[in-house]
């Protein structure tokens, strides 16, 4: 099997990551939109059930390694959530965009590096080849207080 | 006639609400774009013409209250958009994307349930087997001070 | 010719502008993702290379006008990498969404003052008949400190 050939789920075991259990939604949405062979993600947080596991703003009480880590903790959601609603991560085609909203204050200016590590995470498991255009961005405040809230749009195959 | 079979414009005459006149762009867009069947709606605010209808910032001089009443008219602007785009509310097949955009302080946490108050309309008018996907995050600020504004991408049938 | 059939690439040329080089990414994403006919544009901001040109926050330490300013680096830059991802301007066939995100006060409301300077630059491009539906909001902050960041997703042709 040449490198190409590797799947999503493949790579997740060489990880030896374990995914959480999926998200589910508090409000009055649902986890996932399919529309032709795109998969709408509703907004993936820093969760654990219903509870954040990261809280705070970066750049005010939450530096960059924080951030990161709730980037890492929502993407690792991302991945629960797209193997609930597909049945295997191996029937997504490519991330066509991942949005990172950072909880951040006017002065910070490293939302890339936080969001790396939610993209890092992604092109790990999805591959290089469909690595994901993406959109960043600091937002005044986000549910729950999570520092973190990821989009996520899926092109996915039968 | 099942429940199933009850149709968009139906449930609106249900509620007896009376749509707005649909608002109309400010700037140099449009209403909204259809690519495919897919409807891609300008953000919607809490407005009435070209005038904001609630202004303010939730958590600071707005409570909960004011910010779902933002939402439920910023909703009832998508619907009447909608109507105006498409002839027929009947002509959604999806909900595909909610986003809710709130204008809150670093502090406040609850944007679900600002943000249930637009989707609990569209549920009621769409129907339970169309709810969306939602993304909900908070802003510094929106135009026309405005405490919600909408984003709403929609599957259209012919 | 009828002024309908004049191209992108004949009103570009007719403006008078020099595109700038296309952004690159600086982090793990790629500029844009294509999906059926829809090109995912990543955020594109107020930028020359990996530098912000305009730096600042709209109503603290930027005025109206140089957040217009910054709207309008940001749209060169969409039609540059829009540009070199397709080869024509002239495969556009429909800007679909213009999202404009303003790094601004709480207080601030002029918003869609700023987003024109982008919208504006797009039609004058892309033409009348293709002008985009448009999200704008207030951030908390942006990469590098740019004042505004452009989402875009556009419709394509062969």
């Amino acid at each position: 099997m040449t490198p190409n050939s590797t799947t999503a789920e493949v790579r997740l075991a060489k990880l030896g990551v374990h995914l959480p259990d999926a998200p589910t939604p508090f409000g009055a949405y649902v986890p996932a939109v399919q529309t032709g062979n795109l998969l709408f993600l509703s907004g993936m947080l820093a969760t654990s059930g219903h509870t954040a596991t990261v809280v705070g703003v970066v750049g005010k009480n939450l530096d960059m390694k924080a951030g990161r880590e709730a980037a890492y903790i929502a993407a690792m959601n991302v991945l629960a959530l797209t193997k609930k609603q597909l049945g295997s991560l191996n029937r997504v085609s490519h991330v066509v965009r991942l949005g990172v909203y950072v909880a951040a204050t006017p002065e910070f200016t490293d939302h890339p590096k936080v969001a790396d590590a939610a993209s890092e995470l992604l092109r790990d498991v999805f591959g290089e080849e469909t690595v994901s255009s993406r959109l960043v961005f600091g937002v005044a405040s986000l549910p729950l207080g999570s520092p973190v809230e990821l989009e996520v749009i899926l092109e996915v195959r039968e």
